[in-house]
């Protein structure tokens, strides 16, 4: 029995997006999270600005939400997740458990969808995994632009070691990201946007901190080159600083960051007050077990396989009538998301009314 | 009276995958092409191999040409152009010229479409307007990332003064990029990942070639740096490095390349057989004058300013029922034009069916 209803895994950005735009082309849509709240990454990690336009995140993943919940053509399950899968493009039998009232597990329901839509994003790189070096789980004053992120979020910027406003500020780019030593050779794509967007934060939130940026290469473009970077550098005195940073110590109550200057090749000692990790992006439990579950092509990193044969369909997974979207893909930013949810939805659309 | 047909204008990468997606959603779509054919830059400059995959740039632009040809959905009108619109959202008229046996200009007809999609593309930085430093009017071995491109293409790469092969070889990146002399502050993405495969490609097609690339950044991500990137230094043994090229001068029948290297931090003085410019992306005049034409707002460098209210419409243009995708809206490469041609024609398609 073929379907003409379409499945969405995962309410974050790219979810939403995917499910709005098959929804407003009058396709059916199940929609499916693992939460018991939509908004994904940036509503369960407390983001504080997005951009573009620095709009608080949960307002505008609000608003996101909203397009779906109001949507008569879409049906949202929280706190559900698939747990198997069998047919082919046009004619799929999910079966998806549902826990009830915050139990866990829930008996398993089949439903019937003709495409699938996966967007089941990315997580934090966590840093005490492989880069010990850097003490973050020994020191408290080491911090990772998720934490930075909830601080400014607050307007409660502090050490917290001692709760005092921290005057020296050192972003350490790169972490588990470009780093064969970890697995992880890939750039993550937004940290260079995103320590940026939040020095320029701390500037404004502590006028007489000194903020630098320890970077490989500084990767911007678009809007967080224009509006970000540029800015970062010429009105708000941030000090981009080309250099490797090989270990984070303790002097007395201050961190002593050491590596080396490859712009002035030589060895670097700076004394900071708070570091920053700027963490980059794995693919999420979620992505990696809906690929294993749905036989869908991984990348050697664990994102999904996506480009189809001629490597330029963008959102085509190596299954038929499977789609992938936003940073279940790979690194993205929220632009990326959005365009690459809309075609997913127009693809999936033209699958099921065919 | 209003419309359901979607207008889109620019038979390049974006402008096809527009149509295409348009035209499998079931929509009637008007693609208008100034030259006699389809494909685009690529197409035009004679691409020799894209990425993803390395495939011949004239094969897939066939390929994404023919889906849209061979859809009974899209109406193609070659050596055709805008010349005036008015109108609303679902109800625009637009006129159109389209010459007649090659003859420019032609009788104007109006056509009634509900939505507009731009896809207007880019053009490449011409490196003689305000980059004289590096004479490539003066020069003949002075070329740019399109030249080196057709002669890879002909695998016939010589140099140009005495039709021999070059054994070393210069990329000097962010030409027309990232200068805020010339007024292009922005970065126009693509180049660091082009250069880097033009590089492969000479360390095939000439394997006693030295091939250095200066650089400020290099910023590539996901396919750019896991499978161009990283080969072209381990593999290819391509030289990167960072440093600022200020001037190319003549030294026999060689070329002088002067600047500073960065990392050494000191003044460098290499000779060279060949320089290649890697020219960035600038609006194409079709770009601006459709911009102009149709009163949608632009950025100060002239692309189509996307995002909307939020700014994360990715293709919304200030004008509703108008959208802007690829090139058009700013650097973009293949993918990015894929993703945002399908984002664009989902939201076509919801506003003339609704």
């Amino acid at each position: 029995m073929s379907s003409n209803k379409i499945l969405v895994i995962g309410g974050g950005p790219a979810g939403l997006e995917a499910a709005r735009s098959v929804a407003e082309l009058g396709g059916e849509v199940i929609l499916i999270e693992k939460r018991e709240r939509l908004g994904g990454t940036p509503d369960r990690e407390g983001y504080a600005k997005l951009t573009h336009h620095w709009r608080d995140a949960s307002e505008a993943m609000g608003e996101l939400a909203a397009a779906v919940t109001s949507n008569a053509n879409v049906q949202v399950k929280y706190s559900a997740e698939v747990k198997g899968m069998s047919g082919s493009a046009g004619n799929f039998t999910v079966e998806i458990a549902q826990s009830q009232n915050g139990e866990a597990g829930g008996v398993a329901k089949s439903i019937n969808v003709g495409a699938v839509i996966i967007a089941t994003g990315f997580q934090h790189f966590d840093p005490g995994r492989a880069t010990q070096y850097y003490n973050y789980y020994s020191f408290p004053d080491v911090i990772t632009l998720t934490d930075l992120e909830k601080m400014l979020k607050e307007h409660n910027v502090v050490r917290p070691s001692d709760g005092q406003a921290p005057k020296k500020i050192a972003f350490i780019q790169c972490v588990g990201s470009r780093d064969r030593q970890i697995g992880n050779e890939y750039c993550s794509k937004v940290c260079c946007g995103i320590a940026s967007k939040q020095a320029i934060e701390l500037r404004e939130q502590l006028p007489d901190s000194r903020v630098m940026i320890f970077y490989i290469d500084m990767r911007m473009y678009g809007y967080w080159e224009n509006e970000i970077y540029w800015p970062a550098q010429e009105k708000y005195k941030v000090n981009y600083v080309k250099g490797v940073i090989s270990e984070v110590l303790k002097k007395g109550d201050q961190l002593l960051i050491r590596g080396e200057d490859t712009t002035m090749s030589r060895p670097m000692e700076v004394t900071m007050d708070m570091v920053v990790l700027s963490v980059g992006m794995e693919p999420s439990a979620g992505t990696r077990a809906v690929a294993q579950l749905m036989g869908v092509q991984q990348h050697k990193y664990g994102v999904i396989d996506a480009g189809g044969a001629g490597g330029h369909d963008t959102v085509a997974t190596s299954a038929p009538g499977i789609f992938v979207v936003g940073a279940a893909a790979g690194p993205a930013d929220l632009n990326d998301s959005i365009s690459s949810a809309g075609l997913a939805a127009a693809r999936a659309m033209s699958l099921v009314k065919a």
